[in-house]
């Protein structure tokens, strides 16, 4: 296996594009994208735990029932969510895209993300849709652009492996970057794949991997009303058709998780005013539940993610997290280190501190990248969480959002 | 019921001190109280749900054993946490504390606040202990000083209420004002009681009361190590005691939730980086737990916590917090207003937005005590929490909280 370039116009028979059409006010980010397959694809999806969920989500359901589709169109500026009119104005946009493609509506994936509970005006993304058409090809990064809201980066990835002795290739797109903490769904991510597969066993390994990856990070412990996790799966690469769980799924299923790793990666290293990412390695758990409720309990800790951006080695607010997490364990057996690029420094023994140097941890906590390696000494369950540290940006990004 | 001056020396027969003993290195710091009750007390407490406890817990509760307790001595600037000598130290104090008091070491209550994870010296404490003992008398103020670790102001309040015709009167002082998320305990609050009332009974009503007070407030997510509330009932008012779930017993509930409620608004109010409290009221709830599931939820979420601070009527982040909140509701029947002295706004109906004035909303939010009001449609259940907004101080004191 190894990364390739192109996002989710890696796999053959996938094209995008991405434009500026109107939702939002200003006019040099773009606010529809649009990724397309040139044959019908099998399609699994996830969705928010929310509540209160998104219009689209609704209608994207619908169109997913039969386990197909063909074409993913999603919006930034407006979240679609709490509108009276909104699965309305959604199930008009899908039906907007697939007559200008060709294509039956109920082959069309539809996604918004943006400001909640304002109402959303199709006028513009339906002005927009004969140029997002006309300008499908081979542009990922547009797509990537168009579905971002308060990102600062292009979050994209593909990877080739091979299945069968067929060349497969599998890439994505997702924009993160507040109200981000999935729970039994993800935000959104829409990944194209040329490998052959059943819709049943897409579901399932979409279903599967998203516990290990999207459920496992954090940026600020808000489910989003409109999270979703789309695959395509257009079987252009030509190898047989994977329709058990057999080696073949086993190969598919790395390839996802390496998609799906790298894009929670980017989403965590790009959270709401970020400076440094979190990689929380739990070890030694009783249970896989347990190890994961501690991993993900330390990266949600508006303590320890304010003491990660001050380079603070303050291990006892992550001993904190971990008592308070939920999961059984020996608290006098606990250990924790601070592991980046500059090194590796233990500072909790057995649930006691131990004598560090504070200016060793300082320089290995000023890096961007963190790993919190804990240690439970009961087990041999393990997992891993990510997120972000929790900075002035976040409070000011997030003070006045909607001017 | 009427509220008086004194703290918790308000009540017959109880004295207090607070001074700066040195476990803090600012000497204009106060960082150990006492509180003293001339005769053996009914004691009641209630801990932390954290697995991580602090040593002078297991103290505590093995001396609380017996319903009795004459004493509480409590140090801020070091928690006494995840230290391999923590219990025998904690144990250690509340001996030099009994010894100059002259009571029994088992009638001593401890407690630690502060840093987790760095040894705590007892040298200082035992050679402020004379001079503290020395300092008793009416000076409820300085004991709320000697507890203080983040906070920037006292937080003291006591009522005076009859039962069976004798006047008593009940005090406490407490603590915030980070890491605090109390779950099923509370932070540090210490209250005192001239009424009469058997341990049991006592422990009865604090243990009702924390689920609606101490456990309905958030500033941060972070349930704390060393959480603690302590109530000492010396009888000293007269009032036959309470030995039962009688009238009698209904007015101490009432008058000890004043106190609570008190202390639970002044936690949210001095917040770390606080600058508005927020008081979120759910009515109409299908069921008690549903609406403060949904109570809990909105004042916990960062998102809106941000979006108070910058004075932005984002009411979309009510309804998502509500959405994940694990509560059953009806999301088409809600309604949302925002209420502060300068006026009302409804800003929700139905799950939907409603049009509503910027400008007025805008005046509301900027005041600096805000109330959310969900109506949820659903039945007759209610619930109230507390929080406070999410400001760049709270980053900048917890980036960097141990120099």
């Amino acid at each position: 296996m190894k990364t390739i370039a192109g996002g989710v116009c890696a796999a053959k028979g996938f094209t995008a594009a991405g434009i500026h059409c109107g939702v939002r006010r200003n006019k040099t980010k773009k606010d529809l994208a649009l990724i397309y397959s040139e044959a019908p694809a099998s399609a699994a999806a996830v969705y928010t735990a929310n509540l209160v969920k998104g219009a689209p989500i609704a209608v994207t359901k619908a169109h997913l029932a039969d386990g197909k589709a063909q074409a993913i169109i999603c919006n930034s500026g407006n979240a679609n969510t709490c509108n009276a009119d909104g699965v309305e104005v959604a199930a008009l946009i899908a039906k907007s895209a697939a007559q200008a493609l060709g294509i039956s509506e109920n082959d069309v994936v539809v996604a918004s993300t943006g400001v909640i509970g304002q109402p959303l005006d199709p006028t513009p993304i339906q002005k927009g849709i004969p140029e997002l058409v006309k300008g499908l090809g081979d542009h990922s990064e547009d797509a990537a652009l168009g579905i971002m809201t308060t990102d600062t980066r292009v979050k994209q990835i593909a990877v080739e492996f091979e299945v069968g002795g067929a060349v497969c290739r599998i890439g994505g797109i997702c924009k993160g970057s507040g109200m981000i903490h999935p729970n039994m769904a993800t935000m959104l991510v829409f990944i194209t794949t040329d490998c052959a597969i059943a819709p049943p066993l897409l579901q399932k390994a979409l279903s599967g991997d998203v516990q290990n990856t999207f459920n496992m990070l954090s940026i600020d412990g808000d489910t989003s009303t409109n999270d979703m996790a789309v695959v395509l799966a257009n079987g252009r690469a030509g190898n047989k058709e994977i329709t058990d769980e057999g080696g073949d799924f086993a190969v598919f299923m790395k390839a996802l998780n390496s998609v799906t790793v790298a894009l929670s990666r980017m989403i965590v290293a790009d959270g709401e005013g970020a400076t440094k990412s979190l990689e929380c390695i739990v070890t030694g758990g009783k249970s896989e539940a347990d190890a994961k409720k501690i991993a993900k309990s330390v990266v949600c800790s508006s303590l320890l993610k304010s003491a990660m951006f001050g380079a603070d080695a303050n291990w006892g607010r992550v001993l904190c997290a971990i008592g308070y997490s939920g999961a059984e364990l020996s608290v006098d057996k606990v250990g924790v280190s601070f592991r980046s690029a500059a090194g590796e420094i233990e500072v909790c023994k057995n649930g006691a501190g131990v004598p560090f140097s504070e200016e060793t941890a300082k320089k290995i906590l000023l890096e961007a990248e963190i790993d919190i390696l804990i240690t439970l000494g009961d087990g041999e369950a393990r997992a891993t969480a990510w997120g972000c540290d929790l900075t002035y940006d976040y409070v000011k990004i997030n003070g006045d959002y909607r001017t």
